[in-house]
């Protein structure tokens, strides 16, 4: 993030002072490939001449922890970067985790032109985006998302944080990277299910603002997953790309969330419920894929989309291997009442996203409109739809 | 701190997309009279309607507890407020203590529309505010400062923060409040050395860019002194209210420090040495009005202010009852390896804020033109002037 004050004003009335004031942030989203191939110049276009915490996971460290090192080592001086390997489960996204990152930091002797680079996974980012954010009040941080969830969601946005008391995300900070750098060269080190938690991600803003994008996908799923992004690189970094400006489109006319009427919660009103009732067994990605199913056809019950556009996006997801009914979860009662929690976080509205087309979506503003016997229907729909075998591709990976 | 995202541009290049957004935030400082008082609208004007966690010191609970908890339970619903008590000493400024805090927001239930509430001093504000800033990653919160130096300095600055692993400060984060209310009222159960502390900082705005704000201190320092604040109110809210324009207007083109000269740091250079050498015995206000002593000293033995200015400022110091020498701490090997740990922290240079004249000041850019011997004259001068009695007033505070 390059910052600046840009316009500023200062108004004094009779006992009122009033202070107004702009700043401006940048960052961008860099493809490269062989990221750390010695001659490889995109790390060093934005770290050179800089101190820096490198700060990775243990995964990192088993899988790429040598290659980082040559890199570092052939391009820097020993006393300008230091590498620290940090936990990065769930139950160790914490601030006692942020503190040990700001602490490394600290005794590395950072300063305020320091960088902090995360090398990891969404946690990983979170950790040492929060940490960057109040190392010093602010020192600019890189990521380098290893995840294809890191490389079109979690890598993009400007928020940082870390669970609290018993709530996920609880506290943390928006804090924009000076610099993503993607490189789908780490995806191929990938767990099957992680790509199919990115593609979800993916379909869902291909569904919301990008047919080319959902059409991509629909043509392309079988060899992004099987071939773990590696098998048509032209086509991998085109879906990515794609996802990455609709996503951007999406968050830069609303970065710090005060509009809660946001496209990119499609598949984020169902899914938290999901997440929790399964005790996290389910992961994000593929909680948000069962959410777009159920959005999709509460959309379709109400009219608001073509029976075709329907079925292509539950196809879609059945595709890539999410089931998109699960008797064991879909509780109507409870799910319902999830919906209430929503409302509380939403300022009192809904605003459920669904889709009216392929590339297009909608609000319903009000929980009215959901009734619960609706989510009854929309229930056994999905569960008749999996058993129909409306499938091209038999494969599940199963929750 | 009402804010929004102004202008946005993504701009996709082969494997670069960039990413630029604007961000606005402004807040007012309000200066009312009475503002416990069931029917002053003060605080009411940015509550009403919206939860509201108060926190407050236990001297602040002792001196004004009953009155505010009148107020509130006046004015509101039971459920809709709270308030908490929290240890405010400089051992107790550590994220251990923001962390409190917001764990008591969120048992408390506070929502994206709540506020916090800081009634107290600087360290308490410093609190209060990092947790609102971590706090679901931003709550708005409101300042209502009880000292002087929070009038006027602590609480008209959009920085938060507490000390971590052994250093002042070194974690928090640039949170502006959405209102600092200032009332007069609290100053009067302040001690003298409160008010000199204060009255240091408003010299400072003085020096740097106002002379009518030094001449209005220059000329009724004893009043403000002796009386609190509360013999001439109209004296007492002018003074105030030119340092907070004069701060504002500093801070303004510089909110996020990315411009490190900064005239606000005149008196900021020795001054940490001063208050880490005495174990933070002199207090933060007495330092930067011995270390203002220092620097307009530089200035007159380097020609660059007349000898009756540099009197002026030096007898206002003395009068409002600092020494401008101390012999136990003037050490002038130390002091200068301090100055070396500031230039590292300044990015390489020195910039210390010297005045040309009253209302003027410059930089000195490198610690080349502050060589020891220097200091060591400097010294011998301001041990001498304080001997001399050019002071018009013998009390003396000591330090």
């Amino acid at each position: 993030m390059q910052n600046m004050d840009v316009l500023s004003g200062l108004r004094v009335d009779n006992n009122i002072i009033k202070t107004t004031s702009q700043y401006e942030f940048s960052f961008d989203v860099v493809t490269t490939n062989n990221i750390f191939d010695l001659n490889n110049t995109a790390i060093l276009n934005v770290c050179k001449g800089k101190k820096l915490l490198i700060v990775i996971s243990e995964t990192i460290e088993t899988l790429y922890g040598e290659r980082i090192r040559n890199y570092f080592e052939g391009n820097y001086k020993p006393e300008m970067f230091k590498i620290i390997i940090i936990n990065t489960t769930e139950a160790n996204k914490n601030i006692e985790n942020v503190l040990s990152v700001c602490k490394a930091g600290k005794e590395f002797g950072l300063d305020r032109t320091s960088l902090m680079v995360a090398i990891g996974g969404g946690i990983l980012m979170d950790i040492v985006g929060f940490a960057s954010s109040i190392f010093k009040r602010k020192l600019n941080y890189i990521r380098i998302p290893t995840t294809l969830v890191g490389h079109i969601d979690a890598g993009v946005g400007i928020k940082t944080g870390v669970n609290f008391s018993g709530s996920k995300n609880y506290i943390g900070a928006f804090h924009p990277p000076v610099n993503v750098i993607n490189d789908i060269d780490f995806l191929k080190t990938l767990p099957v299910k992680e790509i199919v938690c990115g593609l979800s991600e993916i379909i869902k803003m291909g569904i919301i603002v990008d047919m080319e994008l959902f059409e991509l996908v629909e043509s392309h799923y079988a060899v992004l997953i099987e071939g773990r992004y590696q098998g048509d690189i032209l086509i991998s970094n085109r879906v990515n790309n794609l996802a990455i400006v609709g996503m951007l489109k999406q968050l830069i006319i609303n970065f710090y969330e005060n509009d809660l009427e946001r496209l990119v919660d499609f598949g984020h009103t169902f899914s938290p419920f999901i997440e929790e009732y399964t005790n996290y067994r389910v992961k994000h990605g593929i909680a948000v894929a069962m959410d777009m199913a159920i959005s999709t056809e509460i959309s379709y019950l109400l009219n608001k989309i073509s029976k075709n556009e329907r079925n292509r996006i539950l196809n879609l997801i059945l595709n890539i291997g999410v089931n998109i009914y699960d008797e064991k979860i879909y509780n109507t009662q409870l799910m319902y009442k999830s919906l209430i929690n929503i409302v509380l976080h939403r300022g009192g509205d809904l605003n459920l996203v669904i889709p009216t087309e392929i590339g297009q979506a909608t609000f319903i503003k009000s929980l009215d409109e959901v009734p619960c016997y609706l989510l009854q229907v929309v229930f056994e729909n999905l569960k008749n739809y999996q058993l129909s075998g409306s499938v091209t591709d038999e494969n599940s990976i199963g929750v």
